[in-house]
């Protein structure tokens, strides 16, 4: 279903250090400490089991080659990850101080982006070992580190999206009348899982009144005849995301209920349409929003309109009043408006778009118009 | 099997936190900050999902009110906590700066510690917010924080390590000649869950050469008449941890087995005897460590001597050489020594002991001599 893909090698992972190497002297960065989670898997393939009060620290300065600090023990999983063959490793043992071993890799008057999630033990140590250094977070400094999704990265997120795409397929073909959202949430996650997801990180199945609360997930509500169903999707297949949402009606929908759909589907083709190189991802947010205002539902569309996704499922860019950041193409996100009248239903329609010379590239190709299951 | 325990009230929970923050005004500090983790759980009984982006902070200042910053929508859950209703919230929405909102409640030019694992995004907005604050990592400004276990903790942590001793009594009578590591470790975690453990942290299962590589697991090596086999096992009952590790023999040991069994249960009981208040943890370290060292197998012994437990399975105290806390009555920790003989075989002993007020106090007992299994 999904292809076969050939694993990043040791040069893929050289030329995404490189680049994140030159973006961080483009804003003004004497370097990028990353610490394990995705930044250190999109960077180098190695994931160590988890953050820890043991340093693991990845330092890309430009210039220089990539350094990897990491503990003696788990020395030989990093050499042995995909991107190990790029990495020097700078290992250290318990009883040993790791900024100290770490210093001197640094500028120590520099000013470094450093992953949002380190821990502060970790940067503590840094301060105390360099008190002339500065730090930023990822997210304040370089965030858009991994936006930029190469040739590689968009075939990998166009099959996650087709595979998504399979499972909203055939969870039409389901059962909704008479069982539970958890029965219905189970089945997408067999169904994601059959057409090659090897991560489901979620199964919004949200019916009736609980799709008026976008952070519903699923539960033991059982699903009646007359309920709209608001389903939202997604996992990791061969290492990147997928993410849809389409809303459903258990049987013959009404006029009210049509309307709203219309309204959210119409502000989704709206956002979709803003999408190009150049525009400020608010302006997705606001051409989407327009649409919802205009009908009169402005009020119950309660979220921002999209977010990045990669080898995350949730990352920059955001599509938000606010962010001024210009879309690049290769950047991939969501498009998700939604309406949510409280007590009532939900709806919510998304896409992941990708930002193409011209214009934006849906990632998800189901049918927008409100499906009818029984 | 693991007795009923009455959940911590939130009287329970507001004299933990008034403990901490007195603890942090002895240490010097102007208050301690606390992010989602295992000391938020234990001084408020509040876990949200995850650490994120999204900042989560308990604040503890001495004479004040414990406060708990939080995003909006999970102020909700943090109030229904079990120490919720020792709490003032303090809750935030997307769009606000949490570090203005934090800053009110702290000394501008406060040294405070905070959580080890805090993220560096949240720190760095404390220290943006608040630039003449100054800020210690928990593990070196209060690292006894949870060490000294009370009357109500110390019987939980006892029913793990009753529920641990069942589990191991029952491993004994299965067959390991001829089955996986795995599968005895698939054996343990039924035995542990089925005497009480609402998670099991590890179940190591190390035979042959593997015994001698202390970071082994469970794998795929049959294991064969003859072996000596390292079983090290643990989890949480009741929230509390359990961890103990006994050596057993597949068939008769060879005399050269016995005698480093020996020597290995010899140091157990050294480094048990040297557990007294008052004294440095580095002590039951050496004690432990003096008798494989006179044995002649010191260079055979790679790691420390033990770790705390309580709600974690693995914190401070360390028993190892260089820490000079003194051991406080209510202390609980793990005394293992282990003997690894490279390529051939491993033996370790492990039980957790408390300190009482004069000495201490084993919450493991199986007996400690070489099981003998088919």
């Amino acid at each position: 279903m999904t292809g076969e893909f050939a694993p990043f090698t040791a040069d893929d992972y050289r030329a995404r250090m490189r680049h994140a190497a030159r973006s961080a002297a483009d804003a003004g960065l004497a370097g990028l400490l990353v610490a394990p989670g995705p930044d250190l898997v999109w960077l180098t393939g190695y994931e160590p089991p988890a953050a820890t009060e043991r340093l693991t620290l990845l330092v890309l300065v430009p210039g220089r080659d990539p350094a990897l600090v990491v503990p003696r023990l788990e020395a030989g999983d990093a050499a042995r990850a995909a991107g190990g063959p790029a990495l020097t490793l700078r290992d250290w043992t318990d009883g040993q101080n790791p900024y100290a071993v770490t210093a001197p890799l640094l500028d120590a008057r520099g000013r470094f982006a450093v992953s949002d999630g380190a821990w502060a033990l970790h940067l503590l140590g840094l301060q105390r070992e360099l008190p002339d250094s500065a730090y930023v977070a990822v997210s304040d400094g370089l965030p858009m580190l991994r936006a930029v999704k190469d040739a590689a990265e968009l075939e990998r997120l166009a099959a996650a999206g087709a595979a998504a795409d399979a499972a909203y397929e055939e969870i039409r073909k389901v059962r909704f009348a008479g069982r539970r959202e958890a029965d219905i949430a189970a089945d997408l996650t067999a169904l994601l899982r059959r057409f090659g997801h090897s991560q489901v990180d979620f199964t919004v199945v949200g019916s009736g009144p609980n799709g008026a609360d976008p952070h519903h997930e699923a539960g033991e509500r059982v699903i009646r005849d007359g309920d709209m169903v608001v389903l939202d999707f997604g996992g990791l297949v061969h290492g990147y995301g997928s993410d849809t949402t389409r809303t459903v009606h258990v049987g013959e929908p009404t006029a009210e209920e049509r309307e709203v759909h219309d309204v959210v589907r119409a502000a989704q083709e709206a956002g979709f349409r803003a999408v190009r190189p150049g525009a400020a991802c608010q302006e997705v947010d606001r051409a989407a929003r327009r649409v919802i205002d205009d009908a009169g539902y402005g009020e119950y569309f309660i979220h921002r309109t999209g977010h990045g996704i990669g080898t995350t499922t949730h990352e920059p860019p955001y599509m938000i009043e606010g962010e001024e950041q210009p879309l690049v193409p290769g950047m991939c996100f969501s498009v998700e408006p939604g309406i949510y009248l409280p007590g009532r239903f939900g709806v919510r329609i998304e896409d992941i778009v990708t930002v193409t010379g011209t214009g934006g590239r849906r990632l998800n190709g189901t049918a927008r118009e409100l499906g009818i299951v029984s």
